[in-house]
């Protein structure tokens, strides 16, 4: 049974009536056709069939987005975007740029709205694995805790002497992954150089990218970089 | 001097006054250092120095991106976003499923409007040089002329059999480039046939990017491809 917020996107939005055919899939992978047996407003019931359809393929390598919180709805697409670039989880990061506290994403609730639209996001993209909106945290906790896997963060070209261009790193896939995209101004010297202990500075060059765009621009070319692509 | 739509961004958008140093920029990759000399809403006057300023490296390589025709304000979020990644030029494609006619894309002057987004996009990602938008054609006519340079086709993994994945391209770059992105529907059977004559049909897996998302994705894997990143 299909309730709410499903219900109506079936109903609504998809016009789906009675009878129809339409796939559901559990958020872990598997992917199921499901035959619609009454169409209500508020509600849905569905016969779930048992044969599995294939979803996309999720990418073999695990990458955490640890995006710095971006401005009004252009986070919202940041978190869309890292969805249908197949990340495996976003950590929503509070860098001193994002002009956002902490106490402010848990009274508007952010992060249940974020991992709504990477439900959603999921779902448009033909992924069955919806990928974790993890809790908001501090920049320095981020770093402090350590990331998750090989790190890298996007910087500009002469951000710090270590910078190298995303061309001079080994195209050897790891396991696991976390790279970090900043906010609107960027991230600050004192950032860049704690994550500079812990993770990779690269740099795509020197044409300026819109921060809400970065998600997009240095998946594809991680991706690109591991063969995953 | 400046006039009208240049003039209202410095003054209203950016709110500068006079005496403030600016950047200006000819268009073909020379930068200058300029002061305002009287800030006016219509007409602003402007003493361009001699001091050239270093603006962002082109791309070594000079792509072409075919982008399909997309719905409404897609297309320009296409054309600023491609400006933003490096594109040399974008022809602008009316597929068969772009649900759009020449004569349409005439009468509302639509490639005029993409070419002041175009220089816009070029300003705010400080390139000096801005990209032609050429003018739309058919889908047949682009490949019929030829593409320019080396061609690429972003297609589905099943969409015929010649697909390959990005991981099995050669790395090394061509001169230029030409790489055909799709429109909302994707592109029919009929023209990935037609374009397999001239171009590479080329896969980044199954799932389903966004359209007006796909400039994005294409331009910076095929850069990080042949190490323009």
């Amino acid at each position: 049974m299909l309730q709410d917020d499903e219900a109506q996107h079936l109903t609504r939005v998809l016009r789906i009536e009675a009878g129809a055919t339409i796939r559901v899939f559990d958020g872990r992978g598997r992917e199921f056709e499901a035959v619609v047996e009454t169409a209500g407003k508020a509600e849905v019931r569905i016969v779930v069939g048992v044969r599995r359809v294939a979803p996309a393929r999720e990418a073999r390598i695990a990458v955490t987005l640890a995006q710095a919180v971006l401005k009004g709805d252009k986070m919202d697409h940041a978190v869309r975007d890292a969805v249908m670039m197949g990340a495996a989880a976003i950590q929503p990061v509070v860098a001193i740029r994002s002009e956002v506290t902490l106490a402010s994403l848990q009274r508007r609730r952010s992060q249940e709205r974020w991992q709504r639209i990477a439900v959603s996001s999921a779902k448009q993209c033909g992924r069955a694995v919806v990928p974790s909106v993890l809790e908001p945290l501090e920049f320095d906790e981020v770093v402090g805790v350590g990331p998750i896997g090989s790190a890298f963060m996007l910087v500009e070209p002469h951000a710090a002497e270590k910078v190298m261009p995303l061309a001079a790193l080994p195209a050897e896939m790891p396991d696991e992954a976390s790279i970090f995209t900043g906010p609107e101004g960027g991230w600050t010297p004192e950032e860049i150089d704690h994550a500079a202990a812990v993770a990779h500075l690269v740099t795509l060059g020197t044409r300026t990218f819109r921060a809400d765009a970065m998600a997009v621009v240095a998946l594809s070319a991680f991706f690109t970089l591991w063969k995953e692509f």
